[in-house]
């Protein structure tokens, strides 16, 4: 059995590399370009379910670290629980990623070998070991709707000679991982009872990702034989990781016009508003990234007119929301003032407000891309919105 | 201008002492015996406002402290904003502490006088002085519903002597607190427009507070005296700092019945489930604690069957909501499993979950308490609900 059936993808609308479009999911479709908030543990920080569905938000897929879940609370438990929707109580779609990147930029790596990555835990120095393999059977606990091939994420400004070979170790574990999860899903179909074989456990969707550092070359070659190896589609890793953003914006560029245009294309772990109509102008339809929760978190508020610290003095009595264009449910009720003291204050609630307000912006940014291309007015809304988040807030 | 007529207060059903009722303020009214979840600096720790107006909770008042706030923003930058209410964007009910208790609490005293207290603030060690006409100068920029009149707060194990000289100090301190209080409504009041005179702001109710440690002749000493100041409702202030369980419900059984019985009763700072149901047989209308919000970011949640440490491991694997017979947004949602593994991470949603249910709990306690009076069942409603406490969580 391939994997083909179990995620769909129709571009509805073009505006020069830009698209907007439909990606269906065994828990129903998702508009593209979408961003995906972070849920790293199970709990996207700072912030309820029932918020994130919320109209403000309505979020319509989140993400969930197999790396944070798979050594705690572990899979044996959310097996026990049913998979992860049901663990975290969560019944919208989401994606994992293989647990590559987690263990690359937290843990102390121990040995890369061909087989895959030791490395100790973050958590408890606890030596551990992560091959495509073991990714893709933690993945299928978790059963989210999207699984991740297992990579190597390379440094940002690794040479082309070690960009190589780090290439190939990613694409030999890709073709691993499709074995894998083929074979899982295989397996998981056989063990079902006719009348569940149409239930949604075996149909998980698996991208493949390009690697290839900084090197154009690469990064064509490793899009080349990723697409060969076969995905439902197709991620670019190992950007955002310490690469100059022309140098980023210049691979998007290349690349994303040449993956697959009737598969999603995911921009990995990236970015900031700049970022993602840049890369949504470059053809990219799906992102993520810990930004708007974690600055949240900082005290950090990403606005219409760009970013700012709540602790500034100047929000000491001002009475206004966060951002005077913002609707959702903490800036019609909230002021500037107000939020500034539960930061100085250390009040968890600050965070909660905060987050809540940057995640809003992220997903009626994406909202009002969707409409702009729908629309043909995605070039102006690109010129605007870039101009204003440069403007400042008053 | 006396503040008789800024709260009105029904009784609308008795059993025996206990007794459910209405309080009629300025922002709607109250059904009692009613919790008032406490917003220390502003916020309820760890839950937002839309929460605590959802019908789950429905929280009708909450408790500001007038120490935090005085301190952190200051009350220039709440004045700056309209007061309370509109800056942390909260229109039910509020009541505000008189700062005694938190002074006595979490300071470092340097001297009380005759005038008022010196201590040393525990947020940046400067030396700061409150005083009944302080107090209310603060209180009446909060702007709350109802203000607590300034009083000196005991240690629970004080002795005769000390206690009468305590006591005569917060009768002192009180009839203070009384002037201040109807100076300011009455110049509030002088420098409204005519048509604003009708308005809100100088409505403001005065709370006394019965001290006298557990030496019962005092309190009723304390009571009588109070009580000829003349408040718009009366506290028993001073219990549950210390002394044995069994100590402060005598007191409570024996003042709360001596309280006048046209005014609100209010037992500040107490308590656990079980002692909010003992002091409703005993005549208490109010109360606030911060054991619903403070054990809930500590893992521990309250259930119809007593307190549970969801860290234990057995709730590892267990998918049932925290309280099976609670219908709060949490339970409905939320597995035992998933808020342990929350907590162990340290994911401030676990502090977020556990705080909702657990006012979910202490406020539906409340609404079964009244129904139970109002249907003359309370006995055996207070006996089930006790013995169904003390029978512990499958």
């Amino acid at each position: 059995m391939s994997s083909a059936q179990s995620i769909q993808f129709q571009v509805a609308a073009n505006e020069g590399s830009a698209r907007t479009g439909l990606l269906h999911t065994r828990r129903g479709p998702i508009e593209t370009p979408v961003f995906m908030p972070v849920g790293t543990a199970g709990s996207v920080k700072g912030i309820r379910f029932e918020e994130l569905q919320a109209p403000d938000l309505d979020a319509r897929i989140i993400l969930g670290n197999t790396y944070h879940l798979w050594l705690r609370p572990g899979i044996d438990v959310i097996k026990a629980c049913g998979g992860l929707h049901k663990f975290i109580g969560w019944d919208r779609a989401m994606l994992t990623d293989s647990g590559g990147f987690q263990v690359w930029s937290l843990t102390e790596i121990r040995k890369v070998t061909e087989e895959g990555t030791e490395f100790r835990s973050h958590i408890d120095g606890a030596l551990k070991f992560l091959s495509p393999e073991i990714s893709m059977e933690v993945q299928s606990v978790l059963d989210a709707e999207i699984a991740m091939a297992f990579d190597e994420c390379p440094a940002g400004q690794i040479e082309h000679d070690a960009a190589r070979q780090s290439m190939e170790l990613t694409l030999r574990w890709a073709k691993r991982s499709k074995e894998a999860h083929v074979a899982q899903a295989v397996s998981l179909r056989n063990a079902m009872e006719p009348m569940q074989a149409d239930s949604l456990h075996y149909n998980q969707a698996l991208f493949g990702i390009i690697q290839g550092g900084a090197h154009v070359d690469l990064r064509r070659e490793s899009l080349q034989r990723t697409v060969e190896i076969g995905f439902d589609g197709y991620a670019l890793g190992g950007l955002s990781v310490g690469e100059e953003k022309p140098v980023m914006l210049d691979i998007i560029e290349d690349i994303a016009p040449l993956m697959p245009s009737d598969k999603a294309r995911y921009l990995m772990g990236v970015g900031t508003p700049e970022d993602l109509i840049e890369s949504v102008a470059r053809g990219v339809d799906m992102f993520d990234c810990v930004l708007p929760t974690r600055n949240g978190r900082n005290g950090q508020a990403f606005t219409s007119r760009g970013k700012v610290n709540i602790k500034n003095a100047r929000f000491a009595t001002d009475t206004r929301p966060l951002d005077e264009q913002c609707s959702c449910a903490v800036c019609r009720r909230h002021a500037r003032a107000f939020i500034r003291h539960l930061y100085l204050a250390g009040e968890m609630l600050a965070s909660i407000l905060l987050t809540h307000h940057n995640l809003a912006f992220f997903l009626d940014t994406m909202r009002r891309v969707r409409q702009a291309i729908r629309s043909g007015q995605f070039a102006k809304f690109r010129r605007e919105f870039t101009e204003q988040l440069s403007s400042g807030l008053e």
